[in-house]
């Protein structure tokens, strides 16, 4: 039987953090084999927001892709591109602009915090800040265009996710509506655990707050780093009792890396006052760089090695380009243009 | 020396009238001369307020082509082709809306306006009508791709049109001033006298109204319609004095189509009361079909060799997609995408 496809993407944000490996990354890579996976690097959509900030666009894209390939995604099972070089995705975003209900947009939600923050920003005087521009409206157009382009059954997406996927089924419906047709399905949500991995500070990770831990750190970064992260704030000595459910970010980083007897040992330890924290937090470094040291080494691997990632991309986009003119090639015919 | 760049654009409307006519194509075939002309069935653009009426838009377009084609549109000379055919006019439309704010295409005197009427024939029930989409907003913009992906140094327009052009020409330095370039210019409009046509009833002259005459109208068709033109409505006899400055349709077709001496002498005629209207408006219909009767001919053996003029469309739609393609190279490169 055929896979049906499944189309996800990630921002152009540069070298992705620990983050991106537990909520995203490792769900994409077991996708790959009961899906057949386009998964793309939103080019386009970084522009919404960064669209005066592309100095470092073309790496940051490429070092995206660095960090997909070294942590498996596989090229031979999925289809990776550059959402830019899929120009019937921006064909497509032009035909659904012309059915879509400008109210409609208005009423996403993501974009309605969005504007919310452009808005506070822009009354403190703050002009680093990216104006409300046309294309920002209109993601969740560009973003089903991306999904619709490729036909595809199924967007994995978190729980609190699911809304983002309603304005796409929504358009799917309206437009098979119009044009009297089944020629799209709605894309149904594959509900994945995204589980959400905090900075070391305890807040959202990200690299613009400086908290995050990059999957290509190096050891010593990494150990540095994690020596960082917040433990029990109410613990005053390292043979006091501690409390591992009030560990703010170290205990939640032994869960997610560490298996599940040594996770065991350390809340066991910890709570009977025999585990400091900086030697908790020592060793959790070295779990973290265990885990981590095979996709650091095929990482690095790639990065000496650049030109097989472009052919890599470049032949993803190519493949992407011939699925959505499939899709399009329909899509024309049936609205008559 | 190389000619400049000019685009313009008609929507897909169908066969085209002797409004057209005046006030656009005579205009078009000069400027064959002069420019390196562009010329552009708008079929995306059409969508924006009749994306659920395009049953007839594939022959719609081919009508206005082969009017195009009959009235001196010459394909050695210019680039005919279909917007939709030219991905990288979408795609430059998707970088574009990432840097022009809302606030610019809201303010749009045009779209304005397209509001009212929308909102108004809402509120009576009628739901006959466009739809405020994302993509009718976005008007402003996708035109401003239309010209900028063929880099045209020039637009034609009328003055009352003036307006139109200062968003492109705002979007264009909004560009440059971002990505520190001098890679657009600033469109120039190329002011030109359009003279407006009435309709034969005195109104706007347009299909939907059902009060123009085709350019492609057989002889009879004509003659019949001309008969309906409005003349001198304070003139009750035929052998009263007329009034040619107040005769509200047929005199000012006359300025329109006739030669000087015949102008001249239906005025004195009529004010001398020597012409009856009924006898003035045959005299006119003849004319008219005088005049359109090589452009008809011309017609009728395109209408008879489709492929050649199908042909003519494919062969426009590649050069200008070339052309496109290497500004769209330049926007690339300078997006740093």
């Amino acid at each position: 039987m055929e896979k049906n496809n499944l189309v996800s993407g990630m921002r152009s944000t540069g070298k992705l953090h620990l983050g991106h490996y537990i909520g995203v990354i490792t769900n994409w890579v077991k996708l790959q084999e009961e899906f057949n996976c386009f998964y793309f690097v939103a080019d386009w959509h970084a522009l919404t927001t960064k669209y005066d900030k592309t100095q470092t666009l073309k790496q940051d894209k490429l070092d995206v892709v660095l960090d997909w390939l070294a942590c498996g995604i596989d090229p031979k099972k999925s289809i990776i591109y550059y959402q830019s070089k899929v120009l019937q995705i921006a064909e497509l975003h032009v035909l659904l602009s012309m059915i879509t209900p400008n109210n409609w947009v208005e009423r996403d939600p993501t974009l309605k915090d969005m504007v919310k923050i452009i808005k506070n920003k822009d009354s403190d005087g703050n002009d680093n800040v990216p104006q409300l521009n046309y294309g920002l409206l209109g993601y969740p157009i560009l973003m089903s265009a991306d999904i619709m382009a490729m036909n595809a059954k199924v967007v994995p997406v978190g729980i609190d996710q699911l809304a983002h996927l309603e304005i796409t089924r929504d358009i799917v419906r309206r437009f098979n509506n119009i044009y009297k047709t089944v020629l799209f399905n709605e894309p149904k949500p594959k509900l994945t655990e995204t589980p959400l991995l905090l900075g070391v500070d305890g807040q959202k990770m990200g690299k613009s707050f400086q908290n995050d831990i990059k999957i290509s750190d190096d050891e010593d970064t990494t150990a540095k780093k994690i020596m960082q992260c917040i433990t029990d704030r109410s613990r005053a000595r390292k043979d006091d009792p501690g409390h591992p459910d009030k560990c703010e970010v170290a205990f939640k980083y032994y869960q997610a890396f560490a298996n599940y007897e040594i996770v065991d040992q350390v809340e066991c330890e910890c709570k009977a006052g025999k585990r400091g924290c900086a030697d908790c937090k020592r060793q959790l470094g070295k779990i973290i760089n265990d885990n981590f040291s095979i996709i650091r080494q095929k990482r690095r691997e790639l990065e000496n090695d650049v030109n097989t990632v472009l052919d890599i991309i470049n032949e993803g986009n190519k493949k992407a380009a011939i699925e959505a003119e499939k899709v399009l090639q329909k899509v024309r015919e049936t609205v008559n243009i």
